[in-house]
């Protein structure tokens, strides 16, 4: 197959078409109108996701939509199934880009191969999770997908807000009760998973490369630190302070330091939030709270991270001043991607002659979900200036036509 | 005089009671019933302020109550006027004593004068100051009362619900466009005053001293600084960040390290507030926040850190990575006091008994502002476990008729 080959080739005006008419469903978030907010269970995901099942439905595929809102079109064939697809919602006040655009593009490949009758054995089915945004749950739809959502875990979930997932199901028409049976699938009939997705970053584009094969997905350790020490008079005496500030600055030096040696083995670390209290400016903080997340393509990093992060705490807590309350609010091991998909990818984009470089991804994605289970790897696309979640995200449309291209002829290539 | 001489004893139950009464002028604070609120301008003030004034008129003295709602009860006599006194209002959910003890103090040392017709020759004037604990304005009443008040400034005060001052004074019959001028006293009529306060620190219990002769304020530096950066996904990679709370770290990491040097010159810091935006766990922080409050006897200590603090933020931007926004939100230089009032003092507590020591002031109080003009020294009776500002503040009883005696002798050996 030749660069030129006009049959591998997706319409990108088409695509550009359909990610407008998606992102004409976003709504504002408390107020704020910024950008492109779909959250899961809302009314603009149930308009986003009749848009699709039309789209689907116009291309000629066999499409269901299960019990937690995960959208599916199937185009027949023989064999195990080759799956693609992204996800539907975006955080609040997101970017037109992060997650539909790996629908659109399975979309557009997937009608590519109809409409020219490019010759495939296997069947190809694009998927639309639910919430991977983490409205209610990161991930929700794709382990719901995967069979990894615990049904006792649905009937306590709920948003930032408070308001539970099952009264929003029941809303917009899902059954609570009965979707987490219904939307497992066989997983022994899936051939291979692969995902675009915009980077988020900004290594492609500094790096000048057309699009990124992500054969890891980092690990992702994240901690909630509390220290509680005793809250006094800006005037009272340094000596007899338990200052919780102070101690957390401490801990903090300590961890960062760390840090900073594995930042050479590609580690990320983010202090994201931070408060003390009462937050007083006179007041000595009696109380003060950080996060920290760790992200890292080598476990053994998290791990050596863990152990010593415990061991600064745990000598923290041994001198009695302070007490420290930790909790490990996430554990994500890292996940490696399928070597054969990721090969795959590679294969199909030197065919297109668009240029390509293995990387891992920062963020968590539906993909690593299913890389537990069935091979998979990801497409990555330039994010301009690595912005994301921001309603300025911006991948170009000749960025969008070569990732698109990548995806078509990958998913050509598994399901010939 | 001698240490048993009675007509010089206070009468402990009776302050007590008084205390009691007082204390029973307290509401809630947004819905937290905890410990005394007795803010300025507030019907809960106003009663205090009334009760304040039956009191003095019981004593017979001559009371008037200034355009603030300063109450001042004057015993009469010839030459310039011993005034004492403190503030009648306290910090939400605060203790029962900070403020009102040196007013309850001093309304049973002048009635004891007045009772047992002691021989003093000057007149005695107690002052309770309004809005020391700055609903509105730190030191509001005291201003007024020196004439160090602006009459512009009144107009734009309004507490931190954004309630305007004006409005308050108006509800509670006072008239705000005239009392700046109807305030300020006659400065050249003060011979000395004197203070009694709680400590709000842990020196004296520590020490096993009976009271605190106040030789300095501390004096008071303190900052607001916001460092923007730019807001990233955690999954961004390190070298593209710029993360707001690394480099407030690492600031506070310069200034704490110095801070720590002069700590053994009796430096107090406290970093009371810190803040990150947008403040989730997953997101590299755009801006960070943080006060800083300095508190220092030696006014050079002040001047030099100033000077490094301003260095530090300079050396910051310069990089051109981050925009650092510095305020300085307060500047209180040390205040000295009177060593003719402190001399008073130790020797009014050496006739009694009651062992003292010299001391500063970590907090600030209304004699600093009287310090300006007038012949000022304050006495510090003891905080159980330095507690202060909270409805767990405790002065014991024999420490508060020692403080009150101290008083007394004190106001009486100036007066004579």
């Amino acid at each position: 197959m030749s660069n030129t080959d006009n049959s591998m080739m997706v319409n990108l005006e088409r695509m550009l078409r359909d990610l407008d008419e998606v992102n004409s469903f976003s709504t504002d978030f408390h107020g704020n109108a910024d950008g492109i907010t779909r959250r899961s269970f809302t009314d603009e995901d149930t308009k986003a996701r009749s848009w699709l099942v039309r789209k689907l439905q116009d291309v000629g595929l066999e499409v269901s939509v299960d019990g937690f809102g995960n959208v599916r079109g199937l185009l027949p064939g023989e064999g195990k199934i080759v799956v693609t697809g992204s996800h539907l919602d975006t955080i609040p006040n997101g970017g037109p880009y992060d997650g539909i655009l790996g629908v659109i593009s399975a979309l557009e490949a997937i009608r590519v191969i109809k409409e020219r009758n490019l010759s495939v054995t296997h069947p190809i089915e694009l998927v639309a999770f639910t919430d991977e945004e983490e409205r209610f749950m990161s991930f929700l739809g794709s382990y719901a997908y995967t069979g990894d959502l615990d049904a006792n875990l649905v009937k306590t979930l709920a948003d930032s807000d408070g308001i539970p997932l099952q009264e929003c199901m029941h809303k917009q028409g899902f059954d609570p009760d009965t979707a987490t049976h219904t939307s497992k699938v066989d997983l022994d009939r899936i051939e291979a998973f692969v995902e675009l997705h915009v980077e988020q970053g900004p290594l492609l584009e500094m790096k000048g490369i057309d699009i990124g094969v992500v054969d890891t997905v980092k690990g992702n350790y994240r901690y909630a630190i509390t220290i509680a020490g005793k809250p006094d008079h800006a005037g009272f005496p340094m000596e007899g302070r338990s200052d919780a500030f102070l101690a957390l600055h401490g801990l903090l030096t300590r961890i960062l330091a760390l840090a900073r040696v594995y930042e050479r083995s590609g580690l990320l670390y983010t202090v994201g939030d931070v408060k003390v209290f009462p937050g007083l400016e006179n007041v000595v903080p009696g109380k003060a709270y950080c996060s920290i997340d760790l992200r890292v393509k080598d476990g053994n990093i998290l791990t050596e991270l863990d152990r010593n992060i415990t061991s600064f705490i745990e000598e923290m807590m041994r001198d009695g001043q302070f007490t420290v309350h930790t909790e490990m609010i996430l554990k994500l091991d890292p996940v490696p991607m399928d070597e054969r998909i990721c090969k795959a990818i590679e294969t199909s984009a030197a065919e297109a002659g668009i240029t390509h470089m293995r990387m891992s991804s920062g963020a968590g994605h539906d993909a690593q979900v299913l890389a537990g289970h069935v091979p998979t790897a990801m497409i990555f696309v330039p994010s301009k200036d690595g912005k994301s979640h921001r309603p300025d995200e911006y991948t170009a449309p000749e960025d969008i036509r070569k990732g698109a291209e990548v995806l078509l002829r990958t998913l050509f290539n598994l399901a010939r």
